[in-house]
């Protein structure tokens, strides 16, 4: 389309945070039927603008290859038609949700006869700090929105013009529906300085999520004043037990290493038992050669495989991301259990046995979001667990645990009806 | 008993925190009966030990004499044998609740047999920050214990022997117990310093929950990357609409208003519509005498009822915790919404209507932990809505949103039993 135009403009942040949560105000009160609206016609203009967010993304594009970005990161950036229909069918999957706003999660009435319920509630106004992937503009959004939550988004500088595209086309299509076109609010500043003023406006944003890098989900976790949903870092172990059957070990970690290697839920480290690894060291070396798997690993692993890497503190504590695995060999599943304490993540932990006793200690003694009992760690996930699209894996103890869908954008509220009790 | 000491020595509260966090992995593995049983016993050690805690009371009283304490300062200090009775049987009441620790919340099997449950686990570490009241020594111990988690305490500088006395004897209690010692941790410095350092122990504290005045809550949410439970603040309105039952409304002004000022479920503001207040002054006004409350009021509000002082911004958004009110004079619903939404504390918020239509405008509009209908705010209260004890009454939206029981010193964890199950 070529008369369309940015409407993305830079304005104060504290202003569009504050347009956000005016908007969010008249969101939460719609009906699921009006959400569901606005949300199929995003997806519709999505779909027919493909074009102008193309040319858009080829400026991004552009951009990386100036400044010689990495394929991985170019794959990231980069949209096609085809990445833009999916974005269109991720909304259409999003109206397929259940709306989790007016559940009545649980009411009672008191002796004098006030009549009490816990209503689910939107949060308000959810701030979303993210790095290269323009799909998160869409997937928040649809989200938030789906959720009766208006958003604040700042993605990363690299995907500016694609990001500023799709939300322009975003508001072309909510001029159209009962939500606010000012619900979605894009910062298209790419300074450093925006981003940060959002850390401390608890007045208008109830909650931040960063997704992204562990860098940026530290700086704004040490910044914010606004409560902070943490996702997303996974140093995930699978232990091999003593017990452990030889054909689901070698399934279950070739699943979690090498299925996605790049994605939080992959295992980053493997826990040998000693007398296990004794016993299949052959096989074990066969998996990793198959692969090409590089090993980082201790000196009782050096001594049972062979081009072991020595491993260091690093190695222990790094998610790799990548076809490379730390490897640590331990005499007991309280040794496992412990070495896991100090470097993991509390993201998923795997352990792989046929012995009941040592499960139980595992799965009790583990403190991750998902310990599993001989399958992969690759099931942390939304989709996986059958909850739809997610917002993030939370990797914090507070509010939402694990993979988040949107009850985890909802809050509750005591609504209390009453014939004049007073206490 | 003459041969007691204290066992709170001052150590670096870094070691503290990680004494608290190995206890904790032990204090998780605990049934309900064991924990139960540690309870008792600190009820029992603590009735025994009542002489040494009020020889120790003493010299908090004595220090706060010479420094001039206000009455109700050294009330909330002051301890008494009755008190510390009171502290045991509120233990004794804790022992009653239904321990949530190990309840499955769901549970379901996915297509490939994988089994999926998400069960409830103790937080960890629970750090508590609050001020002068010895009783949270007491009562935030048996809600952390029986929830599975340890607790460090940073009391006031105030309550200093108090408090190391009450955690002396708590300690002795637990010797003799399944759950370790080193669950309960008392700072005994009372440097600021101290506290701060608890801000940023996100390695070994869970959680931290400040309880206290605005200012120590602010200091807290301002400076901690440890996520906060955040407590208290209330200022909370009732709302008198035109079509409000005189009756209903006085009783509900009344009991809001003067049952208890000091608590934070009292209310702070009177919000009337213009025409009731016309109609209504009188009875207003004798409501105010008979009180002796002293009222803050608009331009309208001076104009209706005698004696009014102006109110200024101040006013507005003032926790009086005392017989004093604010009072606003409105023309519609939706202004007395606005009103609450600019100067709320999102605590409690009540309407006094007959009109259903208003009332539901108000109920769904107010963003708030509890929203009433012909009923005073003083319900907003783990006790008065039948949880038991609480921690505090959260005023944030994330994790836990108004009175706190039992359940919000709990996270989930996913557990997954599989058969080789790989995605």
């Amino acid at each position: 389309m070529s008369t369309f135009t940015s409407t993305t403009k830079q304005i104060n942040v504290k202003d569009q945070a504050k347009l956000a949560q005016q908007a969010s105000k008249k969101l939460a009160l719609l009906s699921e039927k009006e959400k569901n609206e606005a949300l199929l016609t995003i997806a519709d203009i999505l779909e027919k603008e493909s074009e102008y967010i193309l040319k858009e993304n080829q400026k991004d594009l552009d951009n990386g290859e100036d400044k010689g970005f990495s394929e991985a990161l170019m794959d990231r950036l980069r949209l096609t038609e085809k990445r833009v229909k999916e974005f269109a069918d991720g909304l259409r999957e999003v109206v397929e949700l259940h709306d989790p706003v007016g559940e009545i999660l649980s009411d009672w009435t008191l002796d004098n006869g006030l009549k009490v319920e816990q209503v689910r509630v939107p949060l308000g106004v959810i701030g979303m700090i993210y790095e290269a992937r323009p799909n998160v503009t869409v997937d928040a959004t649809g989200l938030a929105l789906k959720s009766g939550n208006a958003i604040v988004l700042k993605g990363g500088s690299n995907a500016i013009h694609s990001n500023s595209a799709i939300v322009s086309v975003i508001h072309k299509a909510l001029a159209t529906t009962k939500i606010p076109e000012t619900a979605v609010q894009f910062i298209a500043s790419t300074d450093r300085e925006a981003a940060s003023q959002l850390f401390t406006m608890k007045e208008h944003i109830d909650v931040l999520i960063p997704r992204g890098g562990g860098a940026l989900i530290k700086t704004v976790v040490e910044n914010a004043t606004v409560p902070v949903l943490e996702t997303g870092v996974g140093n995930c172990h699978v232990y091999v037990d003593q017990f452990a059957d030889v054909e689901k070990a070698l399934r279950i970690m070739e699943n979690a290493k090498t299925d996605r290697p790049a994605v939080c839920n992959a295992a980053e480290t493997f826990i040998f038992h000693e007398a296990w690894l004794l016993k299949n060291a052959g096989k074990v070396q066969e998996l990793f050669e198959k692969h090409g798997i590089e090993v980082h690993g201790d000196e009782k692993a050096a001594e049972l495989l062979p081009d072991v890497i020595p491993a260091n503190e690093k190695d222990w504590a790094e998610e790799y991301l990548s076809l490379a695995v730390a490897v640590k060999v331990v005499s007991s599943v309280e040794e496992a259990v412990s070495h896991i304490e100090r470097y993991g993540t509390k993201h998923s932990e795997a352990i792989v046995t046929e012995n009941a006793e040592n499960a139980v200690t595992f799965l009790n003694s583990v403190d991750a979001a998902a310990v599993y009992h001989n399958a992969s760690t690759r099931f942390t996930d939304g989709s996986a667990l059958g909850f739809g699209a997610e917002i993030g894996i939370s990797t914090q103890k507070l509010h939402a645990r694990g993979p988040m869908g949107l009850p985890a954008l909802t809050t509750i509220k005591y609504r209390m009806t009453g014939d004049g009790q007073i206490r």
